[in-house]
């Protein structure tokens, strides 16, 4: 029987399961939170995520229940995994994903190397954090955060007193060093529910205001070392926190050739984006594989190298389709994926992969055609 | 706006374009042939492609019309055309793919190599054909033959009997040459309604019971000259016949290394399957970017090699997915294509595609995972 699996959130990252889902025979439904959504297509559902009854009704008709987004409350996937649901990934897992603070005690009992951090409730506190971490910290808002949003950077416990007020009584905000990195890395691992787990090439991200610009992979210039490493901090996370699904660990590598782990996410990420056109196996069709419980699929570049590039809606008005054109015609090797998102100011509208075999033929493509859109 | 791309007919081929039609951000429409067809995800309309107030209903909410086969018949599609319908491959074109003896005519004028072939009407024309090419020949109806059906080898004028009994009054039967061919290529071609074409590399096609089984891409110990003379061949053909859209010219070689034009086809093609995961630009997004009249994309090989094998219905109950997790567990660098359809014996239900460096083992691997099905 065709497996049927449920889609809460009706994002982009849903709309690129569609694809893989059609090849392998999955019946995706997605729970889509309006019309006109990325995932329309596969939109069988429109609702708030938030509303238990409505969930319910959606998951009737699916085999397993997994996420465009990582909002779903827990005490609805916890009501679902009582109604005797497949839910991947679980919400023992998800918890990580949703509150920093969380994350990062978990990391620090798994022993996984992190920046240092603390969960502070007033300015005493952050002062306190700062004064320890040579004049400046970065203070995260534990949920909800996303893109840069929910992230500051402080040299003052003064520095965050809108956050600190509006703080809910018993809730804190997470603190964290201002790690010296030299750059940043994402590790993608994908986990079965019986465990079976496979790891990507660690890439290189480069972040633009807060937002995935651009992603290489494999990683240049990464010794064999640095390689392993971080598939292994992958693995351990991967078992560790039990995800079932595509993770990505976000990681910074430091002056002093450290590999510290900045965020999780516990779904298709951005920085796996390459893979559609890059890798054996595609994060998308592999985020299927893992949660629907099917054998994993390698994972190996099918290229030297892959870049990617974000196209963020810039101050474009309906001529999104000429400039696509325009850079088909231009960058016939470019492959050129859309959200089907209008296009707004800094809003992810779509991404450019470029594959081949010189890393800078292959970043100088991918960037001209990504350029189309600015 | 985003173009939307209707399709008429609801097979594997329609099915097989909803996956780049996603990411290239093209809305595309269905006119399925009943419920629970292979490309069901997009069908917006259920009805009989011969009805043309059903197809002009279809029509209307569409910027562009193509095919997933070959068979609407001539009037419907100049009825649409004379509506000012864009028709991409239009009538003109395909009648060369609809009619066997129409094709041969004009690939005669267009002076394209080809088997001797004759229009016969009675026995007597056949034995006299026969007579004059070495005792035997293939007979073939000029409509609605496929995988092998409407061919037959003859070796005497009465061996078509009851084929001739049934012709309409005007109406031939087309005789070709038992061509002594030492394998069978396949050249696609990529057609824009500008003009604008691109080749993919020549193909090597195994048939079985005349259905196509497997394919090697590009095809093995082809010389340059070889490869240079399909692309010409295929390329006078697409401009010859106005082809838009993907056109497949299926080929012999013959035991004295000359080529000739065995079969034409005007939409994506079983011999180009292994393009979805072995050329830059798959014959599917191709074929969409064709029809809507955008920049066509770039067509080498992704790997050295890239295998084909196709998968049956065999003597299988439901138990085709337990199958598949099977394949993709002993081989997870097998990308497997699924159809969406229920396993009849020698019904094609999906395909497997392998690439890597080494023919050998790219060729066992994809029977391999393809045997799963057996």
């Amino acid at each position: 029987m065709t497996v049927r699996v449920g889609v809460i959130g009706g994002g982009q990252l849903a709309r690129m399961m569609i694809a893989p889902a059609v090849e392998l025979g999955i019946e995706l439904r997605v729970l889509a939170e309006g019309e006109g959504m990325s995932a329309q297509l596969a939109a069988t559902a429109i609702g708030d995520y938030r509303d238990l009854e409505i969930v319910r009704e959606f998951v009737r008709g699916v085999d397993v229940v997994t996420f465009d987004h990582e909002h779903v409350p827990q005490e609805i996937m916890r009501a679902l995994v009582a109604d005797g649901v497949q839910v991947h990934p679980g919400p023992d897992a998800l918890q990580y994903a949703q509150d920093k603070i969380v994350m990062r005690a978990r990391l620090a009992e798994l022993g996984v190397p992190q920046p240092d951090w603390a969960a502070v409730q007033n300015a005493d506190q952050l002062q306190a954090f700062i004064d320890d971490h040579g004049g400046g910290a970065v203070v995260k808002t534990p949920r909800g955060g996303y893109d840069g949003k929910g992230v500051r950077v402080v040299r003052a416990g003064t520095d965050a007193a809108d956050w600190l007020a509006e703080l809910a009584e018993g809730d804190a905000l997470l603190v964290e060093e201002l790690v010296s990195f030299t750059r940043e890395l994402a590790q993608q691992i994908a986990r079965r529910p019986n465990g079976d787990m496979i790891a990507y090439p660690v890439v290189e991200t480069m972040q633009r205001d807060g937002v995935c610009a651009e992603v290489i992979a494999p990683a240049p210039a990464t010794s064999g070392r640095l390689v392993q490493v971080a598939e292994q901090i992958g693995c351990q996370i991967a078992a560790g926190v039990g995800v079932t699904g595509m993770l990505a660990v976000e990681l910074f590598e430091t002056d002093d050739e450290r590999i510290l782990v900045n965020e999780l996410a516990m779904r298709p990420h951005n920085s796996g984006h390459w893979s559609q056109d890059g890798s054996v196996t595609g994060q998308f069709e592999q985020h299927l594989r893992a949660v629907a419980d099917l054998p994993l699929g390698r994972t190996e570049p099918r290229s030297p190298w892959t870049v990617m590039v974000n196209i963020l809606g810039g101050p474009l008005d309906g001529a999104l389709e000429d400039r696509f054109a325009q850079a088909m015609a231009e960058y016939p090797e470019a492959k050129i994926h859309t959200y089907g998102k209008a296009p707004r100011p800094g809003r992810k509208v779509g991404h450019v992969n470029v594959t081949g075999d010189v890393l800078d033929d292959v970043v100088y493509v991918a960037r001209a055609a990504a350029a189309h859109f600015d």
